[in-house]
């Protein structure tokens, strides 16, 4: 069992110091200095005794986080008072925390269906109506795995659905309504939310080993938020179905947990239980979504999709479903300075959500290119060059993959062959030669429509980069500056892109050296040809110096340096052949020997 | 094994369902209609074409929500291409969301560190470029786990710390920088943060098989975020002793990872993995805090606690530190539409957090009261009624106990004997019998410090309430109707706060039909003491009628029907047998028979 390992200290600290952390977090929040047994955050800019506003507060048993602290903010709830895990907060912890933030107006207590809650909030609004408070209470039970009143009134626990009485009556609250209405305002949307859940796994208690009692392919439906056993037990199932059997429970209609009927208007909340990451959640929220419109006639107008009232780290989620208003959607749209509310969920939801169209390609992209009738001077040279460079490659295949299969997987001749093979095929009736950029471009597509993995997209991007250069810098035929230009920035895109440079034994190392003296020899006022054979030149001696070079990146990271030793880096060996392939050539077209 | 249960349909569908899910939650994204190669997230309110301002765009492999998606909104990133899971985006993907956002001022692709992301953004920003879009990229590389330059520089892998990047770029391009500042912004940033994570679980990918590499006990450290083996396996430690070892491996002045001393102003993530709860992450944060401050003399100027790039359901968390000067806090600070930065965390940090003093207790809750010397007429027949209705219960201890063994747990007659000796002993020294309200408040108190559980609280609660009533309504000498009043009110607040009602079976099927009597029977000009004796009487025979009743809350939710046919609620029978013993005192006090 992996399960049940925490990220903590002593399993006793764990509330207080998940306190501690979060008022760090947040500046606008601070607690109450009664630790180990008060344990109240409040909100740092409430006065005390004098807050002119109803005070909202709520909380219960720790392990539910970002419940109930994390709803503390302007907006929403005033205090939360937290207990220790799963376990209510004592009567003197709850009469602290509204002492702290109670003023005239008087307070609203929100409290989740349980008895040890209901008794000790009520205990403590009685002792504070003594001492001259305006205190109220509203007890949320959006359970709907037990049954409805009358057979079990007590049962219906409070989930997550007392969120949105948190925000409604923080709402009205913060609106400066009086503690009468704003109590009737919680009461209101308590009665008309349902929520239930479903668990993969049962958190663990800090301290505790973990329980592995719903074991695999299982999952359990109707579950509380304390580890309590669901109302049943079933074989894990895809989500879709997981969540139509919840929704089905929630608004069926002989239970009527909700006060609703087809073409009603709902919220929907899908509350991670801890361990379930948000990409789930999505999902679930994707399909609840279309249950609710599609099967249940419902209009659904506002969706929160996150981690809002956990079980300590409970993989599953929970779905809750409130009937909304025009007035319920105000409060819930209400600005709030409560972290943990969500972001980017207010105003109306288009009625069905369309994707945009996709941005069309450039139309000049979508025209296949065609090998001229006539070529330029300018073309068969281009088109001797690459002939050769891609017969070099094909003739170095074996020696390329026998390098690699002491340095890296073998393939690199294999793989390069491909791309040379492709190169020869598509000149033959798709490359427009008298136009070096294009050419250049339908090289980089050519190699990477057929070869896989880093090389192919390496050479697509040092021809992509070199065709950028050529279109910008140049018209008609090329010089050998800008020829020289657009072989230095393939090059540079190659080292940005790749993340290699110089002596990291990679097809730099051939490419480099190249660049470098085929830039030196021109600015020299050398001959083009001479320069470019040059160049090839520098290539091969790159390349097999690379024996020499550490593996900082690619294919050969892993591979001892006494084998490094014995053989050169294939995908320079490729580089450097190619290149004196191609400037062979061209000296050959002019009979320069 | 239970890990790797998942709430979802088809594994290869997972990141399409998951993107339609989250344009549903939140209204101001959408996506681009060319799934399932291209799976693009953008803003809704961004014009095709003609946007005014840099687009950043981020991406890559999914499996961490809420990255890179969550962060798409004004002030953040433009577009997110979504690749599949823990894979890069193709080519084509990332070329359509720059299609689709970037206007005449260009756009920034934010990267992290991975050779396919690197190249696929490479290839997708030159073919951009070359369609006349301003394309420029940064890559993260923010990982401490791996060796720093120059040995390493290929290796550090972009984490959590990517996204100090995507919100300082996102505030720079919002405030109408020029590509080339929003781009050195994003750069110099990524050269200031640095991250390292440890695992406790690895992730699932969906469609496989949980992986249980690290076993029980153990932990990973400097790990990737796509499952990658991290840099050392540990036995877990507190997690005050795995914060020192990540802090200080990514602050270590020999790696020199940031470029920060002592002194320096930092930015602080605390991100969860996946599966671990925000309670840890909130105790890390504490944690991280302090040792900043103490071991490594840093101002910690924000502090980021969430899950904001997880790697699917590991159990673990990272943590980041930034160095930060005022220009890139305001960039932080900056308000941002994206759902998934978090909210409450701008602007300056109190230099230490102070909890705010506990609110003082009301004067007069302090001063033990005392048993006045001389008793009024009222004071004596308050101490006879107490008197008598404690030693009824004492004298009725057995059979609540046998009772109770059939319906319960078998302690009510101990423990409510428990109380009525509390209540002897407190009123001989301390009830200031001769103030009624005073007197019915401490003999809840009274009952309370000695009874544990649910009847302790409820009585406390029952005097509490009628103490407030007799506070509000009465000075003096108290009318038989105020006392009725009372009455009625503490009934009122056991079952409100108890939750249960008549019929329900417990104390209250005793104290409701006593409350209803004494209301009539006043109503209708009957001598008081009389009415209270019928009350006392009503009372009793709502006690016996307990046993033809269903239980449904408190201790005999659970016993069959035919048991508790032949047994009376104990709670019901202790309360008539105080009430009526209470009655019959008073009765004789004033010599009626």
């Amino acid at each position: 069992m992996t399960r049940g390992k925490k990220l903590i200290n002593d399993p006793n600290d764990v509330v207080i110091e998940c306190i501690k952390g979060l008022v760090e977090t947040y500046p606008k929040l601070t607690y109450l200095d009664g630790f180990p047994e008060v344990k109240v955050v409040l909100r740092a800019d409430v006065p005390q005794g004098s807050y002119d506003r109803v005070a909202v507060i709520s909380g219960g048993g720790s392990g539910h986080e970002p419940a109930h602290a994390g709803y503390v903010g302007e907006g929403m709830l005033t205090a939360a008072i937290c207990g220790d895990v799963f376990a209510s907060p004592s009567v003197n912890a709850i009469l602290a925390g509204i002492r702290a933030v109670t003023g005239p107006p008087g307070c609203l207590l929100i409290v989740k269906n349980y008895t040890g809650d209901r008794l000790n909030f009520g205990l403590a609004a009685e002792q504070a109506k003594a001492e001259g408070f305006k205190v109220q209470m509203v007890i949320v039970g959006d359970d709907c795995a037990l049954p409805p009143p009358p057979r079990g009134p007590l049962g219906r626990r409070g989930l997550a659905g007392t969120l949105f009485v948190h925000k409604v009556a923080g709402a009205a609250a913060t609106a400066g309504h009086n503690l009468p209405d704003v109590a009737a305002e919680a009461r209101r949307v308590a009665g008309m939310v349902g929520t239930m859940g479903v668990a993969l796994t049962v958190g663990t208690i800090p301290g505790q080993s973990a329980s592995d009692r719903l074991g695999p392919g299982k999952m359990e439906l109707g579950l509380g938020i304390h580890g309590e056993p669901g109302a049943v037990v079933a074989d894990l199932r895809p989500v879709d179905s997981v969540v139509s059997l919840i929704l089905k429970q929630i608004l069926s209609p002989d239970s009527q947990y909700l006060p609703i009927k087809r073409g009603g208007r709902v919220g929907l909340m899908i509350n991670s239980l801890g361990a379930t990451p948000l990409m789930e959640l999505m999902i679930a929220a994707g399909e609840a979504i279309a249950q609710l419109q599609l099967d249940h006639g419902m209009a659904v107008e506002r969706v929160y999709t996150g981690s809002f009232m956990t079980s300590l780290d409970m993989a599953g989620m929970s779905l809750s479903v409130l009937k909304v208003d025009d007035s319920i959607l105000d409060a819930l749209d209400s600005p709030t300075q409560a972290p943990a509310w969500p972001a980017g969920v207010a105003g109306p939801r288009p009625p069905t959500t369309l994707p945009v169209a996709l941005p069309i390609v450039p139309q000049h992209l979508n025209k296949a290119p065609s090998r001229p009738q006539e070529l330029t001077s300018q073309g068969r040279k281009l088109e001797a060059a690459i002939q050769a460079g891609a017969m070099a490659v094909l003739n170095l295949q074996d020696s390329l993959n026998d390098w690699d299969s002491k340095v890296g997987d073998g393939d690199c001749g294999t793989t390069m062959s491909k791309g040379a093979k492709a190169v020869l095929q598509d000149m033959e009736k798709h490359y427009p030669l008298n136009d070096a950029a294009e050419t250049v471009h339908q090289l980089g597509c050519s190699i990477r429509s057929v070869t896989g993995g880093t090389s192919g997209i390496l050479y697509d991007i040092f021809c992509r980069a070199a065709y950028a250069s050529l279109k910008e810098n140049t018209t008609g035929t090329v010089s050998a500056i800008k020829w020289s230009v657009a072989f230095e920035s393939g090059v540079a895109a190659v080292s940005r892109y790749g993340g290699a440079s110089a002596g990291h034994r990679t097809l730099l190392d051939a490419l480099i050296p190249a660049s470098t003296a085929l830039k030196e020899r021109l600015a020299a006022q050398e001959d083009p040809v001479r320069a470019f054979i040059f160049a090839a030149k520098a290539a091969v001696a790159g390349a097999e110096a690379t024996k020499s070079m550490p593996a900082l990146a690619g294919r050969s990271s892993y591979v001892p340096a006494q084998v490094l030793a014995t053989v050169p880096d294939p995908g320079a060996m490729a580089a450097a052949a190619w290149l004196m392939a191609a400037a062979t050539a061209i000296t050959q077209d002019l009979g320069i020997s």
